[in-house]
């Protein structure tokens, strides 16, 4: 059996070699680029390919891979907004992503930032690295102290609740499906301005559809505890950035944690060194310091780039096979 | 009554203030400086005093306060080392200390430094400094997929135990008094030896006493896993810091968090900027990007600051009283 993979970067390497450690009949090449109909032809007498790519998955490029005899397609990420799944169908292809690869990474992630936020520890850093080795005035708060407000307890939501109890600190949560084990711990608030009430920090972990885009907002922080905490790993959408900026401002939310950002497509995941992204807001933020921001990383483990590639392969394998894996997208 | 504090500083002033607020018949007056023999006479009137300060508590200090009817001193923090017990003995003094203000604050912080270095937090910020939003090469591991060893089942090694726990991480654990509830637990190896071969992590939660010193060299370091991360928020001579630096030379160690140094006294809680604290291996220390170094800062929570000034009060208000607080030393 033959697997070819596109657009396999250095990090995925150690988990690339490892599952063709474990998979010895499966001989596995790849590349760089993307998959188009161009490089289809790379693939040439493979089974199954594996492929991770923002560009598009094209009807040129479906079509390229069927001459080839190639209708087995696994992504390793979540995303599929950039494949042609018309195209995919009348070419007959079977189509798998990874929809979960580590929900601990972003879980861990967030209250990480979260966690580093009360203890100040982006202030404390920068007065060490300019050898002002004084305590005051960067005095830090106890986790076992506070008490948070999860939003959201899917599977991420509910993985940063066992953190923060594993600190001690009181859990409230909402969400518009209650999860019953949550639900017999009686960690859920009856609705949204409850928490805001309750919560001195709050972390989001809702999904960035359309009923959520925007809501943490002027009238939403209005409603939360003066020097709140504001976590959003989340999606950008979730938070309308000139409100939160201005709570910044006045000193209502005390710090904040973003690995997201409403601009951050075709910003993150690039070096700007030296050059302008044009975004005075997001270089704003950069500098404060009592705001965390980082460019979409919370997934970024080697845990999570090992499922990545476990996941996909072992679909691409499937599908040769005439399987269906758990992971196939039926459309 | 009336009590009198000295040493007092501006973090500890909301403390105060609620400590004043809940004890309204207390009469409360202080200053910023020491107790010495000239400035006994500011507490003229009180019937206890509460004290912090590095400077020594002397003979001629309380024959000064003895002249003015005092016989009461509560000391805001643990260390007694600056106290001439000989003197308080002669003048008929009570003493109390605060021997346990918050656990939770440096197990806490020594966690959240450990987390932090898992994920590389020092080198992305860096990065995100300088506009390289690029996730590559900053990739982080997971708290859930390490095995931690935590030496010391003190009050703050158990705690950092329970943080680890609401992880989903595996702890194993080595004490020399080994505790009932962590044995019932079955977290013990039988040896350091058997710690060091199996921790991908090590954090440090034992006292500085000469048993341990240097605890932490080239011989203990041989034994751990390649790319091992150490934790020692406890105290700077369990390390070898010479050993350690040459480990992180090598790469054996791949991560540390430091919140005390061999050579901290004199040089960690003041301010160098624009000067030179003499000591280029700390000075090396602070600008790598896998050492997150702290100035003995883990215990500095407000939680912390208010049991030391709540503990304390209480204790000088208790001796006025003809009362034996708990805390009360026996020398
Ligand atoms: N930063 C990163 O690297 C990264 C990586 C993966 C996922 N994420 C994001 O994390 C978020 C959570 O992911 P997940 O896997 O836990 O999703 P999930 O689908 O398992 O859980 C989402 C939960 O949100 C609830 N919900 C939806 N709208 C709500 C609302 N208005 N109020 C209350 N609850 C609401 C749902 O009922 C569900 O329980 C998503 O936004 C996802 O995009 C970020
Ligand atoms: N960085 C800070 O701000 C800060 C603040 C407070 C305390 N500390 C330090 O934290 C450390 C732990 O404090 P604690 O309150 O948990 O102390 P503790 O006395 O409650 O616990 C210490 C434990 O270490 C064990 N131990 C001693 N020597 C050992 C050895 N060689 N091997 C294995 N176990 C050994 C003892 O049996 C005990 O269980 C101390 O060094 C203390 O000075 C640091």
């Amino acid at each position: 059996m033959k697997i070819f993979a596109y657009g396999i970067r250095e990090d995925e390497l150690p988990a690339l070699a490892e599952w063709k450690n474990e998979n010895p009949t499966v001989a596995v090449d790849y590349s760089t680029g993307p998959v188009t109909a161009e490089t289809a032809k790379l693939a040439a007498g493979a089974d199954s390919i594996v492929a991770l790519q923002e560009s598009p998955f094209t009807k040129e490029a479906f079509a390229a891979l069927s001459d080839l005899g190639i209708k087995n397609l696994s992504v390793r990420n979540v995303g599929t907004e950039n494949i042609d799944f018309e195209a995919a169908k009348e070419f007959d292809f079977n189509i798998s992503n990874v929809p979960v690869y580590s929900p601990s990474a972003v879980a861990e992630y967030a209250m990480i930032q979260l966690s580093r936020a009360l203890r100040r520890t982006k202030p404390m850093d920068a007065k060490v690295a300019k050898h002002d080795l004084r305590w005051a005035p960067t005095i830090g708060r106890e986790m076992r102290m506070q008490t948070f407000g999860v939003i959201g307890t899917g599977n991420i939501g509910r993985q940063a609740i066992k953190i923060l109890q594993g600190f001690g600190a009181k859990v409230i949560a909402y969400d518009k499906f209650q999860n019953k084990d949550i639900q017999a711990e009686g960690l859920y608030v009856d609705s949204l301005d409850e928490l805001y009430a309750q919560a001195d920090a709050i972390t989001l972990h809702v999904p960035g559809v359309p009923e959520n885009v925007n809501m943490i907002n002027k009238d939403s922080i209005a409603k939360m505890k003066d020097g709140v905490v504001i976590v959003n790993v989340s999606r950008g959408n979730l938070v309308n950035t000139d409100d939160l900026i201005a709570a910044l401002d006045s000193g209502k939310v005390s710090d904040v944690a973003l690995d997201v950002y409403e601009g951050e497509v075709g910003i993150f995941n690039k070096d700007w060194t030296d050059k302008d992204f044009s975004d005075d807001r997001l270089a704003d933020l950069i500098t404060r310091d009592n705001v965390y921001l980082t460019p979409h990383t919370a997934f970024y483990t080697t845990n999570a780039i090992n499922e990545m590639i476990r996941q996909s392969f072992d679909a691409a394998v499937a599908f040769a096979k005439g399987e269906e894996p758990t992971i196939a997208i039926k459309f």
